[in-house]
């Protein structure tokens, strides 16, 4: 079956571009180095801006930066693994509609398009604003601790939907797609994720999500145990796409989806946290050339994040011990990006300033 | 002469009001704490902007951010302490007013007003573009190595010129002013003060600033050594009015009185990197209470940057390795006030939101 897979055709970015605006950024009025990580971010963004290879382009910019939140819910979910009933994921999607909801605050406060996308919550909102995407790919996930997650063709569907709102997007003139999620449950599957992609221990993977019980955390470790130990008896090999479709969720797939749809563009992809580098990590697993197009915005409280970015080798902007999801990491971290170009493209060489080397 | 320094009547701010902000927060539709250090900050936004006290107010907003931009020259820096000669002070002063630097490009990008003012270079410069703020105490300091950094007068005019410079634009409707520096030399002069403030070892205080060599930073560490056995040979108390005649630069002082301003009229600090995070050492020494308006925007990467934000119990909101100062990194933190205010004042309840708490 892994024959029915989509191929993604993404090129690896050009490492010498990366040095060329480099000394780009070493011309500017300032010690070598002293902008610290945004001075990375920068070579990077023009790196992957570059028209032609090998050579770093005059500007770079972000735009219309958009933020993507798919929202789904998950069998698992049914089990208290929660500090929510399942109910608030759909109960959440319409905050986000009413623009109630922390990602509606930064995404207005940074200037950030919004859109959410229904991946299959049990039940479709009654959406009066118009604005929600419908992509239901079932609904919600099966219990992931005692049978698939979702079928083969559940995957696909998924997995197309995110494809074509990525690329939506940037047939638009988007050249940053920000990823957020809401789904009940879904740190359960994240973690799940982790362990069969990084052969983890079950109790590193699992953490307390938005603030479980120590009961609870130990019914998520037990299911979590459960389905690693349910997967490995199903299969020799746990591919990516056999990890998604026995423990994954429609929201998850659909990121994996957006992100190789939008590396394959050369679009940037914008990491929040857990759930999304979750995302990001299967997406780099199925084509590693996409790492190249990611950026990380923020290390969450927990741990199993720390754990995910390492697999990445991502080494986050930001650090405020954030644990809410959403997308609000990556909606916090735009700014930031925008920055980046505003100090490449504007500020002045030693030699144009007249400043003494 | 101690008795002919300005006395600052700040307002310690009231607990209570926000432990009710936080309750406020509390409410909102997400998981408590899950909004990390930005909960922290609108709590405090919100206690500094009560205009009732026990009462945080229905809404908080950051009014006419302006960055304050300090530059003056330091005796020391006739001596090779830094990487660049003294010359570059006003050279980059020039790029200010010329919107060539990273601070322009960050405060553009941000939406925040910038202001330089000329605390006392070595010379004037010629400004063309009418912009530059003139507040000279001097031209440039003394070497402290050998002898007082400033008199008795100098200091009381700088502090004089930055109380003045924070009251026209609080006049003017800003509520936030953010500083930032710009003096070749004025990590020495910082390191110096925090020894002297602190009883650290001259080893911990002193570090490469921007990135001096090996022997440099020998050099470096030697004169401030010299200075401090200097002052303590001459004083038997060392007050922070006698730390900064002795050790301090015209810019250093300036932004102390322009804090210490600021916190007697209700106006909120953003402290940028190591040197405005030694004028936020020597405003809370001479009035404690100012500690209160204080926001503390980055981390840098001077190890001296950590101890004196130590010294000031302040957990700072980024980290991204820089090491540049000029305001940098306070201009990067703006938006996280901004949506900190935004969340404060636009989520939802989970009751006006309809989600199950």
């Amino acid at each position: 079956m892994i024959y029915d897979f989509p191929v993604y055709e993404i090129k690896t970015l050009d490492d010498n571009c990366r040095k060329l605006a480099q000394q780009r950024i070493d011309n500017k009025t300032k010690p070598p180095g002293s902008l610290g990580k945004l001075e990375g971010l920068a070579a990077l963004l023009a790196q992957m801006q570059a028209e032609v290879a090998c050579q770093p382009p005059q500007a770079i910019q972000i735009k219309q930066p958009t933020m993507l939140v798919f929202a789904a819910d998950h069998g698992i979910a049914r089990q208290p693994v929660s500090i929510a009933p399942q109910a608030v994921t759909g109960q959440m999607v319409l905050n986000y509609l009413n623009n109630g909801a922390a990602i509606n605050c930064f995404c207005a406060s940074n200037d950030m398009a919004l859109e959410i996308v229904d991946m299959g919550m049990v039940e479709p909102v009654a959406d009066v604003s118009g604005k929600l995407v419908s992509a239901r790919a079932g609904a919600g996930t099966e219990d992931f601790s005692v049978q698939p997650a979702m079928t083969f063709e559940q995957l696909l569907a998924a997995l197309e939907s995110g494809n074509q709102i990525a690329r939506k997007h940037i047939r638009n003139g988007s050249n940053l797609l920000a990823f957020g999620e809401m789904g009940i449950g879904n740190t359960t599957s994240a973690a799940a994720l982790l362990v069969l992609l990084e052969d983890l221990s079950v109790v590193q993977a699992v953490g307390r999500g938005t603030g479980i019980s120590d009961e609870q955390l130990q019914l998520k470790t037990d299911l979590v145990r459960q389905a690693v130990e349910r997967v490995r008896a199903t299969h020799r090999v746990v591919s990516s796409q056999v990890a998604m479709m026995e423990v994954g969720g429609f929201e998850i797939v659909a990121m994996v989806g957006a992100m190789l749809t939008a590396a394959e563009r050369g679009c940037s992809i914008l990491v929040d946290g857990f759930i999304v580098s979750i995302a990001a990590l299967l997406a780099v697993r199925i084509e590693p050339s996409s790492r190249d197009y990611m950026i990380f915005a923020h290390r969450s409280a927990e741990l199993a994040h720390e754990l995910t970015l390492r697999a990445l080798a991502a080494d986050p902007l930001l650090d405020l011990g954030l644990r809410l999801g959403e997308g609000t990491g990556a909606a916090l971290a735009l700014p930031l990006l925008r920055c980046a170009c505003a100090f490449y493209n504007d500020m002045a060489t030693f030699e144009s300033a007249g400043v003494t080397v």
